[in-house]
């Protein structure tokens, strides 16, 4: 049974009170029973601090106190970073317990995967069911790669890479080392890239490809296309959720995250440590420098060329004011011109 | 042949003039052909009860001497539901009849599948081709798994599911009982969960699951992430549309049903009931009571803690004129300053 | 190794300066190195001739004097037409060479994909690994089907398809001659069809199918739903790009585009030759007569009988403004009878 020093132990910070409480899980301060480890990251939630059924808590400074009035807590400076590494040394535990108890003669690489002579696996690759390696790809060290994903032909994975089930990557692509890329995302599918002619579309053929940088996050069902000559450019770091689409020729810099369902269009280049809200949107061809964060449901439909915050989504009212007020919006110009009217008067 | 007296046998209402009538499938009003039976759910289609070329026609009460004036017909008091059991009937007896046509020695089991020695299957499972199930998985009665499904390990299916071609469902996660998941869905990938340390993200593992009750769709390419550390939660009978995303730690209550291409983020918490318009959002942490209607388009950025339907989407216009709308609206504020200056001067 | 003249050879133009130089491929203007042949289309590109290392460049007439005056290039009246014309040659050529290098005992047919006894498979098909096909499937002749995709009964594929890997086409579907289909796509699931009753929902089965024409383009993770009685249908060359909703008994006419992320409600009647920016709307029922053009992330909430550009985005400002422009938003209404009574008094 782990006990709060064992934590304590692993992940450091300043323990106060009873270490040799057991720890069967972590939970939210709600929903946490006697036996779990809950985490406080902020003053404003300190009000739960006396309700929660939590056997211990991690608390900031200002809160220890608190915390340590009803029972033992772990105090660090910073919380969240600490909590996010609390959690990854939690799922790497679950993992080696699973690995421990599964059969040890289950192979690394599934008997039903399908790798092609030419691809290079290296060292302590693991292949899930129907896994599809095509020519010539290169798989690095560690890797994991979920049942039933198709490594394109070419394509080169970094080392410690973890692919969910069911990923695309497709031919020629890169990505970084240490990546994770969600169930059902697609990597370099070719961009909408069309010619007009003579009241038909000419289809472009997408001659780049897709390449991903270190420690990118990909979420489930994103796509990320590739790139009519040059490649489309995830740098480092780069963090996007689920059901986002990029679109070709895109770079976007360093260390940026995009909430869901985001939509970037053709060509847009996007700057580092930038953050986009849910369903937010880049139109083709805009820069948008370092340091933008971008609101929920925002159209950036020119290019942002100062750090900041922008946004731009309608409010939401209840349907009747809504409409009286929508249907104003299809007046606003001519209200302003009768405004400018009147105050000529005067 | 079936007859339109077979129909109202298995389903019901009230049939007025010739029964045997030759019904060879279903139609709308528009396109039905002379052995079609089509179906009037208002009065303000009735227009079309004259020129439809249907063999005969299902009605509310109001519509029965128009629609006997033409043909034969079956009157119910409650026209939707009755087309649904309908289609469900019909559906049914599509089935069966492939079914029967089907080589019996057709094993349920693909034989391509592969199931981990130590999941389980209930009684009447069937699994199509390249289906993975992984350790620890149990699959209830009479389910049937599409092609290249991956069920994680551990994860739980109810009785009679229908999972179409594809679908992920990720380790731990539930699914109650007559769930029906289209294909590209992915239940269970991380929730988007990343602590801000020294300009870059710390993943926060993903530990909790997603949680699914009875009778719940969930439709194509549709994501629903797994909690940080308690369950993302589905209750009984949600419909959800294709290419949907829920975030980690989303409650949805009963019944409520959101169109396609809806973003809830992360721990927003929506009540039973409730209905939600193509491409709407939720921030997250938000509530949102039982019995609120939100509109397309709409992004809800606040908590509604009142039933009604709630709007927020920008009137669409011919371009030239939203162009001056639009760039007036980013003078709104100034406006209103200009009017209340006039009006204190008179 | 390729000439210049090879390629004038092959497409057609006029050829000015040395046309034996070496071309290794294609890239855009900026990054091109000296071996490679780049294109500019529009005049306003033009200022890159002089800075551009290409070998070569592609030029429409009247960037013939400035081009030529730096090294060889092609001239072409129709520079886009061309560019596409040339992508589609490359990768021929590509593809060729690849499949040249490959073993020659390769077979069409991956000995893991499945197909059922019942299905027909024309001369020159090409199936991936894992790939499924059930019983009285159709595919024409020379279809590619990627790795993973999924061929539901009774679906039919005309001459020349190319299918990505990890396509689902349902039971019962058609598509066309030389259709593209990406990664992910789902073609035929169901629509989302429900009737209210007694506070529930109830399932109305979609028992039509999916209709796509020739040369229709359909991309990563894209959903087209089934109809409920008749068919959803696509005509002729229409391009979809990623993650676009298309909902049951849409019709979309020929030659219509469709950025990413759009979302298409049921029965929505869309002309030819219109076009959607990314995370456009379509509410259901509407109806869009032909050469209709609808800007990025704009809601059509009302039927658009007329040709011309339509728009409806809030305009992006920094969130300063933005927070004080919307609140002044929910009183527009307001404000507009506050004016009118001022020109009252007046």
């Amino acid at each position: 049974m782990l006990r709060l020093c064992d934590i304590h132990a692993a992940l450091g910070g300043v323990l106060h009170g009873d270490g040799t409480r057991a720890i069967a899980g972590l939970a939210s301060l709600e929903s946490a029973g006697p036996d779990r480890l809950a985490f406080v990251g902020q003053a404003r939630h300190a009000a739960a601090i006396e309700s929660t059924q939590a056997a211990a808590l991690i608390v900031p400074p200002e809160l220890v106190p608190r915390a340590s009035a009803r029972g033992p807590c772990i105090e660090t400076s910073q919380p969240y970073p600490y909590f996010a590494r609390l959690t990854q040394w939690w799922r790497a535990r679950q993992l080696a317990a699973q690995r421990a108890a599964a059969d040890p003669a289950e192979p690394a690489i599934h008997p039903s995967a399908w790798v092609h002579p030419s691809a290079e696996l290296a060292a302590g690759v693991r292949l899930g069911a129907f896994v599809v390696v095509e020519a010539g790809a290169q798989i690095g060290a560690d890797c994991e790669i979920g049942a039933h994903c198709v490594i394109g032909a070419r394509a080169r994975i970094g080392a410690q890479a973890r692919l969910a089930a069911q990923v695309v990557i497709g031919h020629d692509c890169t990505l970084g080392a240490r990546c994770i890329v969600h169930s059902g995302a697609v990597i370099g599918a070719d961009g909408f890239g069309f010619a007009a002619h003579e009241e038909r579309w000419l289809k472009i053929e997408q001659l780049g490809a897709v390449r991903i940088g270190d420690e990118v996050e990909i979420g489930a069902n994103t796509c990320i296309d590739r790139g009519t000559l040059d490649d489309t450019v995830l740098e480092d770091g780069v963090k996007l959720d689920n059901l986002i689409q990029i679109g070709h020729n895109v770079r976007i810099g360093a260390h940026t995250a995009m909430a869901g369902c985001v939509g970037v269009a053709g060509s847009a280049q996007i700057g580092a440590h930038c953050t986009f809200g849910g369903g937010a949107g880049v139109l083709g061809h805009l820069r948008i420098v370092d340091h933008v964060h971008i609101t929920a449901a925002t159209l950036v439909s020119r290019s942002i060329l100062k750090p900041g915050q922008y946004s731009g989504a309608f409010p939401i009212d209840d349907n009747a004011n809504w409409e009286k007020n929508a249907a104003t919006l299809r007046q606003l110009y001519a209200l302003r011109q009768r405004l400018k009217a009147l105050e000529k008067k005067f």
